[in-house]
């Protein structure tokens, strides 16, 4: 079984060849995404899930911080550039039908908006869906400056 | 920081309430699906992504055993019908803008169609996108029985 913590990872620029070869097995959707889930290399945490169309992909293999799409504003949105909240690459692997990434990265404080580590805090406890992380900065502090 | 190995989790059947609570909060998207994340619940591999309509979301949390929707075959994905490799729930999180959910789950032996432990197995490698993990089981022996 690979586990996350020990596998090999790679170091960024990759080469051109590799993003050519990476672009050509990936299966965009019909608006021209990619989901992409970042992961925390070493904890493991799943911190999120966004898009990138094939610019953001490019130039997130090209520079080794990840940069999305963002599908709200409809512009690529370099994680981190308004928050400070910065992804930087250990890996990016495609998957077996290529319409998904999964981006190893080590994050830089929080990866939600809300100002939780993780986006997925909205889990089923009894009776309720309950959020079981608080945030560890405020969301102000975020984006206020 | 939350640690995925650590972090509390829940039993399943989720309660009646619970689950009508997730499936309000959910935001499927113009097919009506949400997109699902596969991690194996104490090693934290990222093992799939797949998609999740209501009747799916429901079934899963109703049955702790997890059920995707099969764009491809246009219906319900009970996750090891065919192959065996069955997703026991450990729990279920809906993401912050909850287009997404994170299943934490006990992978019954390999999680994706090539036999491989996880369908996250291409990676740029110098000059190239390599295989960064072989196939566990072969394919004839997953859905040749």
């Amino acid at each position: 079984m690979m586990d996350i913590m020990t596998s090999e990872t790679t170091t960024f620029p990759a080469s051109t060849a590799a993003a050519d070869a990476m672009v050509a097995e990936a299966r965009f959707n019909a608006d021209g995404l990619l989901a992409c889930i970042a992961q925390q290399h070493d904890t493991g945490e799943v911190l999120m899930m966004a898009w990138m169309n094939e610019d953001a992909l490019r130039e997130t293999l090209r520079t080794g911080r990840v940069c999305y799409w963002s599908r709200s504003r409809g512009k690529l949105w370099r994680k981190g550039e308004s928050s400070g909240q910065e992804q930087h690459l250990k890996d990016l692997r495609l998957d077996c039908d290529g319409d998904t990434v999964l981006a190893l990265v080590d994050q830089t404080g929080v990866a939600c908006h809300t100002g939780r580590r993780s986006c997925f805090y909205k889990a089923p406890r009894g009776e309720v869906l309950a959020n079981i992380t608080e945030p560890e900065i405020a969301p102000e502090d975020l984006y206020g400056r």
